[in-house]
This record gives structure tokens, C-alpha cells and sequence, in this order.
């Protein structure tokens, strides 16, 4: 194992970054010099987002490797850039990490946030690495573009709107409860290597998770843009108590509705917590929510990835979850409270 | 002292940033959805940069007033924009803190913010606020426009250009020193209160440092532009091997001409150091190091801030610092050699 500071901080830089190519003819300059150069194509406005992962709060390193880190760091600030219908192109990448991590550990780093740029055509535009008292930390800043007349804010919605998912939700959150439970165990019989075989695309969904980024892009084509729109981070219930509380309208939406993948039921049923919960409370699935007119019902309803789960109402800050023919639940921001 | 959880993350959020305007007329949204929204004027190009400040790393707030911090934290920023000859508008701030610090705490390092932001002429466009396991960390990512043409790197700098600097050189790290000398005495005798009179510049321009804005402009209404240019924050020495290393040139510089204020001078002897070695060495002044063609020396010598310290010569690498009529050193990037 290296010690960065055979590297020393320039040097280290360097060596983490060299592999970055430039991905787009408006970047004009990237690492090496004060600041990054940008050129500002014609028509278009700015998107700029910004994101904290701190080790012991947002990540444990005990299950999640390195290589996936960087890649969920790149892949979370994106996400917020697509959110507001924009397209990602570039961001900067600030590490902060205690002298107990090797050179190699900030490789394997970097080749996740590698691979993340890659697979979204991102330029790494700029960054700063420094040794910290404990721990590591990156902070992540996301630039993109964006037409502004189809710019998505979250005070859009309005009466009537269908609310809309992408892909299904509370995975994310079941994987992370595994890993917990597989953690614990492994602390108490260390022997024991876990088998996560059948956990698989809920373990992913915590570990590596994804962009929709295509799948705005097809809304795009086929015309659809949405009134309000927001990445589903925090889980469906706060971020529906955002929406409308920006749009000034109310909501009612499905339980039987909600997207849910079997690996997740599965796992909910394990830990005797109801799968409604998982997808209303659980969070980091990096899905969109988003609520379109009406008339979007016909193309909406023919994309596989998109769950119309209710719609909008005119009652101000009133969300419910319609868990049954007779049953109502009010939406809290974190739970919801039976009547 | 009000525990953050009172608030939560939003309400802290908002309690902090309400009082920040919108400074510019293309800004279109900052905080309150994914991301902000910022138009580009038309011809412009964009300019980002981003640091990373870390408790025990680069600030101890055994000294540092949290005001101080959070206007040093925007400061350093600021100042990279500046260095590409372009004009900083916003900024995004993600902060971590351990809970020892209360909500007054955070109020503090915004209010620090929020003057930088006033004076500068910068929008809060975003940012991220977590607890940290330990600590008190700040980044900051600062968004800028320039003109292509007028965008200054390191790498323009050619052989007989003059070598310039900003203001005067060392005072940041003789207060630095001033500083932590006061902060031993203190812990071995908390009943003595430090007496700092003597030192106020030199720890102002460490605690409170600014930026050379105004002073770039001038140049820019003169008609004259830096071949190369950078600020400087690592110390002369090092900043002068960025430039000669990016534009493949050497330099030769003359001791006698280096901009010392008197009271760096007067901390310099207490610590029996030479005030050469201060502002060759001494980091943090956030003044700016720059190249002219020889043209501009009529107008750069009438400007009082401005002093011509040496010039650039054709070999590559090679810089060498004048001491005395007879005496001539290597200048390496941390420190010196004599011959």
C-alpha cells in the first residue's frame, strides 16, 4: 500500500485524474489551472446542484466498497440535475480523507466516479483533496444544461394533474436494512461470509444506483413535460409534501398503486414492516416524482417504467394515501397517521 | 443554545439562507428545488472552482471566529474566479457539523457568509447541510462569467514578461504565526487575555483576508492583459513554478522589490526568520501573482497596488531569486536553495 503522501497533493491529483477525458466541445478547460472554463451553449440556462456524503452518516464502509461510493456520489448529484429536466455535463469532486486510506483506496474511488462519468458522458470539471482529522468525505457539485422554457421546478402542480412514478420504489431502502442485518451478523461470528445472492437487486439498488436520465428523455420526445417534478431521495412521502407545498395544492395517491419489486415485499415481509412503508418512507432510489396534465394520460400510461400512483387536489398541504376500499391514511413527511 | 435538531435540516436551511437576495438579474432560482437556475448572458463563458475547508486542517477555531470562517470560506473561493480574469456571481455552500455546535453556531458562520455575499456581489445558489461525526467542515463551490478572450490562464506567461504581484506578500502567515503563538500562551495561562495590537494587519489579513477584484477590473479598463495569471494561496514560490511548469518558461525575481508590510517584517524578526522567506513561503495572502507583456509597464508601474518583482526568462524551470549583487538562489517550490 502507498502512502499519498509519497504523492503529495498535486501529484496525487494528477494521477486520479489523467484518465478523465473531456467528453464535451463546450468544456473548455477542466483541472489544472484556478478554475474550469465552460462555454455557455446558445439558448440555454444554468443547473447547478451540490451534495455532502460523510462516512458514519450517509455511507458505512463496512459494506460499501469504495468503487461503489464514488459512483453513488457522482450518480446521486446527477440525479438532481435531471430532476429539474436538465441534461448533467460536468462536476467537481472535493475529497477529504484521514491518512489511514492508501493511494490505492483513492483509485478505486476515482474508477467509480470513472465509471460514472463515462456512462453519462460527465467531465470532471475541478475538485480538492485534503487530508482530514477522521474519516472521508466528498462533496460533489453537478453542473448542467437546460432549456429554460422546459425547466421542471416543484411548484408547478395544479388540481387534477396525474401524480406519476418512475421505476419502483423502497428497494433501496430494503437493501440497506439487509446489509445492516448482514453487518451485525458478521460482527458477532465473523466466519460467517454473508450470502446476498438472493438479495441481489435490492442490495444493487442501495450499493449502485442509477439515473432515469433516458427515461426524461423520452417524456421529452413524446411531448410530455411535466408540471412539477423532484428526484425521490428523502422517500415519496416528503418529497410529495414538498411538491405540494411549493404547488399549493394537495394530493391522493394509491397504495396498490405503488411500484413495488418483489425482492422488496419480500424483504419488508422478513422484517414485518409493511411494504407501503418501505415505498413511502424509504429512501435514496434516485426514482422521479412528477405530475403532468391530464391529457399526458395516453402516453403516460404506455411507458413501462412510469406508475401513474394518483393525482393532485385542490385542498392545500392535505396529502392521503388510500390504503383500501374504506381506508384513508393522512401522508406525514416521515410516516403517515391513520384517521 | 438551541440544539440543531429543534429545527431539522430544512427549517435550518431556511432559517439560515431567508435573508440572502438574489444579487443578479440571471439568476433565476437558487435554494428551494434540486438546483438552481441561472441563465448565461449572452457571450459568456462559465467559470467554476471549488475548495474544501476542514476543521484542524485548514482553521482552528481555538482563533477563528465562526463569522470570520464563513466570510474566509466565500473569500477563497471568490478569489480563484478572479484569478481567471472573470467575475464571480454565486456560490453554493455544503457545511458538516458534529452537534457540539448549536443553531447560534451556524448563525454565526452564515452571518460570516452572508457579509461576504453583500459585499461581493455573490448569490447562495445552493448547498447541503449534514451533521458530521466530528467536526466542523465547509465547501464551497463558486460560480463565475468571463469573456473567452479575457479568460487569463497559467500557461500564457513568455520570455521577458513582467512578473507581477498584488498587494503585499507574508502578512496571512506572519499572523498565522502571531496566532498560534498567542493560542500556546494562552492554553499554558487562560487568566492572560492575548494583547493583539501590535498585530492587527497581519492577523487581519489571516482571520479577514479579501479579494483583489476591483484591482483585476482597473487592469481590464486599462487595456492591459496578463499574459498568465493565478492567485496566491500556496505561497509565491509555489505559484511561481505553476506558471513557469504550464507556460514552459523560467523567471528570475529580485528580493529587494518583494512587497513586505512592516509589521510582517516586525514578526518576521520575532521569529527570526528572514521576511524573504515569509513572502516567498507564507500561503494564504490571496493576492495575485501575474505576467505582462513588457508594453504594460507605464501603466502597472503607476498603480500603487501593483508592484513589478522580476521578470520571465526562456529557460524552462529554472527560477531564481536575486538576494544581492553577488547573490543568486534557486527558488524551489517550497523553499529555497543557495548556490
Amino acid at each position: 500500500m502507498t502512502p499519498i503522501s509519497t504523492l503529495g497533493e498535486f501529484g496525487l491529483i494528477q494521477h486520479l485524474t489523467e484518465s478523465f477525458p473531456i467528453q464535451h466541445d463546450f468544456t473548455v478547460k477542466t483541472i489544472g489551472d484556478d478554475a474550469a472554463i465552460v462555454a455557455c451553449p446558445e439558448g440555454k440556462v444554468n443547473v447547478f446542484s451540490t451534495d455532502l456524503l460523510l462516512e458514519g452518516v450517509h455511507f458505512d464502509l463496512a459494506y460499501m466498497p469504495l468503487k461503489h461510493l464514488g459512483y453513488k456520489a457522482v450518480i446521486v448529484n446527477l440525479s438532481d440535475i435531471y430532476a429539474m429536466n436538465a441534461q448533467p455535463y460536468g462536476i467537481t469532486v472535493s475529497i477529504g480523507m484521514s491518512n489511514r486510506f492508501p493511494v490505492e483506496a483513492m483509485e478505486e474511488l476515482y474508477e467509480g466516479i470513472k465509471l460514472a462519468c463515462d456512462k453519462y458522458k460527465i467531465d470532471l470539471l475541478g475538485g480538492d483533496t485534503s487530508t482530514s482529522k477522521q474519516g472521508l468525505l466528498i462533496s460533489v457539485t453537478a453542473f448542467g444544461y437546460g432549456e429554460k422554457e422546459k425547466i421542471v421546478y416543484r411548484k408547478g402542480a395544479k388540481a387534477n394533474d396525474l401524480i406519476c412514478v418512475t421505476g419502483d420504489l423502497g428497494a433501496a431502502y430494503a437493501g440497506f436494512l439487509v446489509l445492516e442485518r448482514e453487518k451485525v451478523e458478521f460482527t458477532e461470528n465473523p466466519e460467517i461470509q454473508p450470502d446476498l445472492s438472493e438479495y441481489e437487486y435490492v442490495v444493487g439498488r442501495q450499493l449502485k444506483p442509477e439515473c432515469r436520465g433516458k427515461l426524461l428523455e423520452l417524456l421529452n420526445e413524446k411531448n410530455v413535460l411535466p408540471t412539477s417534478m423532484m428526484d425521490i431521495s428523502d422517500g415519496l412521502a416528503s418529497e410529495l409534501h414538498h411538491i405540494c407545498s411549493q404547488s399549493g395544492c394537495g394530493a391522493t395517491i394509491y397504495a396498490d398503486k405503488l411500484p413495488i419489486d418483489v425482492e422488496t415485499v419480500k424483504v419488508a415481509e422478513e422484517f414485518q414492516i409493511s411494504e407501503v412503508t418501505f415505498a413511502m418512507n424509504g429512501g435514496e432510489d434516485y426514482e422521479y416524482l412528477f405530475t403532468a396534465d391530464i391529457s399526458a394520460f395516453n402516453v403516460l400510461k404506455e411507458i413501462p417504467e412510469i406508475t401513474i400512483i394518483g393525482h393532485i387536489t385542490p385542498d392545500a398541504g392535505k396529502i392521503d394515501i388510500v390504503l383500501g376500499p374504506t381506508q384513508i391514511a393522512s401522508v406525514e413527511a416521515q410516516g403517515w397517521r391513520h384517521f
